[in-house]
């Protein structure tokens, strides 16, 4: 049986937008905080299922996205979640280091407070050491 | 100072799409459980940081969606953030009853096992007692 015919129950619940993208919320499994939001096609679900390790599309380098290629910080698929629409995922996982290209846990780290914005997160490394000399 | 005047510097931050939405994640703030994912526009926004109750924006209906008004399951505010490069929002908050329409706390209860989707939540209360006779 191929992946895709093994992967196709979930692939028929997912509702993919008019441009084949479904947004993903990644959590980490065993804290509950929530890292970041992205999206997927059907390619990166089927690879992500797949291989465990999450992929992305990148609407901006329109292509795949390995999560943590260039960085080195994987995310470990647990669970893969469907809402009850089918237009959303949820993505339990294990997250090697930081979510964040700044170098913060996660990218949810500036909180509306006071009719402003405060940042109640510090960066755990330096996208310097992320990603080389360019961020990319 | 005008409601837009002091919420200036997160509607600033958020990248809209080119509807006019952001997509926004709900997340119980005490248990870390993630609810459900929905849309904001500008106004939405506004409105949630002023009441403190969110409010989010139908695609269906085009309107706002003040959540659980029909169906008394309300959000309260407890956080609102924005993230890195501000085209999501992470909504901390305390969820009255069920966050979903089929009368679940989650909207996330379809996990991805062993090639097929099983249902991990049950439901709380029946969606007749949340809607009445018709689901609106």
């Amino acid at each position: 049986m191929s992946e895709h015919a093994t992967h196709a129950a979930v692939l028929d619940a997912i509702r993919f937008d008019a441009n084949g993208l479904v947004p993903a919320i990644a959590q980490q499994h065993d804290t509950g905080e929530v890292l970041m939001m992205a999206w997927m096609n059907r390619d990166a679900v089927i690879e992500t299922l797949t291989t465990r390790r999450v992929c992305y599309y990148s609407r901006s380098r329109k292509g795949l996205w390995r999560k943590g290629e260039t960085s080195g910080q994987t995310q470990h698929l647990h669970e893969m979640l469907v809402d009850c629409d089918g237009d959303t995922l949820l993505l339990r996982v294990h997250q090697e280091g930081v979510a964040c290209h700044t170098g913060r846990r996660t990218c949810f780290f500036r909180a509306a407070r006071d009719g402003g914005l405060v940042e109640v997160a510090e960066p755990l490394v330096s996208p310097e050491a992320l990603y080389g000399h360019s961020h990319g």
